[in-house]
């Protein structure tokens, strides 16, 4: 299957969400809470509706996963997952970490995936069998043999509960550095070599299935906290790394954890 | 006293800055830890060198405290504070937060602040009987009337330690919403509206000079811990809102921590 044949659609869905994002990002929104004490903005359902058009239009049978509305044909041969803004904390504070979200799977695989900053104008996207790309040009992960020398990112401390945070606090005493806050930014600077590992609890699939292809791309490692492929039946945690070391290294401590 | 005089040097500072970080931003570059275990590259000394020779060429009899070198007459009537890549964690992991901060002091008082943001396009400038503009345009601080509507932000956990943890703790316990890693942009955000209160530990004079005029212009307030002004005899815990009344509110939890 040549899947780069639907990058032309993931990249409109892409162009199509930067513009209601950037035309609304500086104005006041409407923000309301959901069930889970998480907040979603009146931009965030715009932007996911315009995807999702963009779907329908070109892909009547493929399904859709997304953040903001009810699943559509989860079952399908091809489905879409789609985060239209993942990081809505830090896109109400205006910090510009957020970035729009799209993968495409085929038979529960993530095989495209699109990470898509609106404030910096960064696009990587990632295609099973392709290198993947920032901005058009091929990007790496680099080479990093022991978690003692590694650049960690974690999006948000707060997420961690009582069962996983001796593991966040095991990590952060092995690594080198621990960056916060990067959001779905920082998985796209693992694959580009600026993050080494990369690693987060109570993430839902939109949140990360965009990245596995990304990271797969570049020459790293994506999998839950045993090790496993992610899927649409993962749980809520990961882990990524740019060096398949560091990956095994990271599990050794994360595997006990693991729920 | 017409502190508007000194924009136009500020701005040339901060377009030299953002030219070197920008070009030296996506290479490999050296990094050291510092004695405190913080990084700086060759980025932090280049750029702070070009924003040091600007200052000497323009204004000779200025004093100059930077992040990067020894103090140059810190006792000057007139002193510029500079930290050429606040937010160098986020710098070496490509997540776009870090700025460069300027700031002159007239009598030990912050009366200009120019906070720049390479990787957006974005820069603030604060100056003492201005409003603040972010790009031109002029920005304000948002209403908020209690703690308990508010996003915090602040930048790093880590930084907290046994003396002022708890203070962190009892503020996210209050606030609505608290945001990590924003760095030097959280506190722009701030001025413009986006952001109700934000806190740092272990922050040095470079770290949060240039926010005094920023923040004061756009009509917020920002203090130590005990509500006193930011001079350059002050410890490394501040406390910024953009209402007054959080402000006092967050003062009531802090000062109690506060050495």
């Amino acid at each position: 299957m040549e899947y780069s044949q639907f990058i032309d659609a993931a990249y409109r869905m892409a162009d199509a969400s930067g513009e209601l994002i950037r035309a609304d990002g500086q104005k006041s929104f409407h923000v309301e809470k959901k069930g889970d004490g998480s907040p979603v903005t009146s931009v965030d359902q715009a932007t996911e509706d315009r995807i999702r058009e963009i779907i329908t239009a070109a892909y009547p049978n493929h399904g859709i996963i997304g953040e903001e509305h009810d699943d559509v044909a989860p079952d399908s041969e091809f489905v879409w997952v789609l985060d239209p803004i993942d990081g809505t904390l830090p896109f109400l504070a205006g910090i510009p970490v957020f970035g729009t979200l799209i993968a495409l799977l085929h038979n529960n695989t993530p095989v495209l995936g699109v990470i898509d900053m609106p404030m910096t104008g960064d696009r990587w996207i990632g295609c099973a069998g392709m290198p993947t790309v920032r901005n058009g040009d091929p990007v790496r992960t680099r080479a990093c043999a022991s978690l003692s020398d590694a650049m960690m990112s974690t999006s948000n401390p707060d997420f961690y509960d009582a069962t996983n945070v001796s593991a966040l606090e095991q990590m952060q005493e092995r690594v080198n550095w621990t960056v916060y806050g990067g959001s779905c930014m920082a998985y796209a600077q693992l694959a580009s070599g600026r993050i080494d590992v990369g690693m987060d609890v109570q993430f839902d699939v939109y949140d990360y299935m965009a990245l596995v292809p990304v990271i797969q791309g570049a020459g790293g490692v994506i999998t839950d906290w045993k090790g496993n492929a992610l899927d649409l039946q993962s749980g809520d945690r990961f882990v990524a790394a740019g060096d398949q070391r560091v990956h095994e290294q990271a599990l050794e401590i994360l595997s006990v954890t693991a729920v």
